[in-house]
C-alpha cells in the first residue's frame, strides 16, 4: 500500500535492525485518514471471505481493525491482554509470549463474542514472530472458530511470523513488508 | 443520542448500582456502525471548537475517538496507560487514581504530540469520578496544551465527575447520562 509505505518512509524511524518506531501515525499518535485507507484496503482484499467477525488485540491494532469492520459491516471483536475486573461470564483464554521482550501476557476473550462456526478475520498492526497470532488461533481454536484471513498493517517480513502462519494454512496479507532496516534506511519487500 | 440510549436499554446490563456492562457494544465487542454515530455526532457538537488534536486514553476510547477525529479532519492522540518499553524520546506523566477500582496507573503521552498551543478534545467512554480527565488536564497543561472540551459516551451521572470537571471550566458533552440503574432497570436523565 502505496500510501502506507510513504509514511513509514517519511514518519517512521528504526531505532535499530529491530524496532521500527512509527507512533507518530499509528499507535500512539494516530493518522485516522490513513488508518481509514488500510481498514478499506483490507475490506476489498477479503470481502469474499464469508467472514462474521473482524478481531484485534488491544490496542494498537483498534484503529485499523475498527475501519475495516466498518467497511466489512462486521463487528469488532477487541481481545483483551488481561482480564478485566469486569469481565464476567465465560472467559477463554491462552498466553502469549513474546520472545523479543521476553515478556508474555494473557490473552482473553469472552465465549460470548466468539462462538461455534465463526469465521474471523484478525487484523493486527504488526507481524513479526507471530505469537499474537497464534495466540488467537488457540482462542478461535477454542471457541470453535476458524481464523480464515490475516491483515497486517506492517510486517517484519526478517522475522518468522508469516512462515509460521503460512505453515499453519493461515491466509496473510501485510500492507508493508520491511525486509530491512538500519537507522538510516528501511527497505521494503518487492522494490 | 438515542441510538445509543438503546443499545445501552436493549444490550447493557447493571451488574449492580455503579458497574454497567457494555462490552457487547462498546469495550470488548465493537458496534462500529454505532461508533461511527457517535464520532460524528461529537464532531457535530465540538466543530467549531478550534481544536488542534482529538485525545483518548488506551484502550476503550479510540474506538469512538478514531471516528470523532475522522469527522473533525484531525490527528488523534491515544494516551498510554503505562510506559512502553519502546517508546522514547520526552515523556509526560501523571498518576491516576481510581476511586472505584481502588488502582492506579501512569498515564502518560510523548511531549512531541501535544504541545504549546494545542487544543485538544477529550473523547473517552466512561465519565464517573473524572480521574482520568484530570489526568489528561494535567498532562495538557503540562505540555503547555488547553483542554478545549470533553466528550463522553455513557456519563454516570451520579458520580461527581461532571460537577468536579465543570467546577474546573470544563465544556463536558455526554451521549448518555445514566442517572440510576439496578438490575432490572437503567434510567437515564432527562428521560
Amino acid at each position: 500500500m502505496q500510501m502506507l509505505k510513504e509514511a513509514i518512509l517519511q514518519k517512521g524511524r528504526a531505532i535499530n535492525q529491530d524496532v521500527l518506531l512509527v507512533d507518530s501515525f499509528l499507535n500512539h499518535q494516530v493518522d485516522v485518514r490513513l488508518m481509514r485507507e488500510v481498514g478499506e484496503t483490507f475490506a476489498r482484499r477479503f470481502q469474499e471471505g464469508a467472514f462474521t467477525r473482524v478481531v484485534t488485540i488491544e490496542s494498537s491494532g483498534i484503529a485499523p481493525a475498527a475501519f475495516t469492520a466498518l467497511a466489512l459491516g462486521l463487528p469488532l471483536v477487541v481481545m483483551k491482554k488481561q482480564t478485566s475486573k469486569i469481565m464476567t461470564g465465560d472467559l477463554l483464554e491462552t498466553t502469549v509470549r513474546s520472545f523479543t521482550k521476553g515478556t508474555q501476557y494473557q490473552l482473553t476473550v469472552k465465549r460470548e463474542f466468539l462462538g461455534e462456526g465463526d469465521r474471523v478475520l484478525l487484523i493486527d498492526d504488526f507481524l513479526a514472530s507471530g505469537e499474537a497470532a497464534f495466540g488467537v488461533l488457540n482462542l478461535a481454536s477454542q471457541a470453535g472458530a476458524t481464523v480464515g484471513g490475516i491483515g497486517i498493517v506492517i510486517e517484519k517480513a526478517f522475522q518468522p511470523g508469516r512462515k509460521r502462519l503460512e505453515d499453519a494454512g493461515m491466509d496473510v496479507y501485510s500492507l508493508a513488508r520491511v525486509k530491512s532496516m538500519t537507522k538510516d534506511h528501511i527497505e521494503f519487500v518487492d522494490d
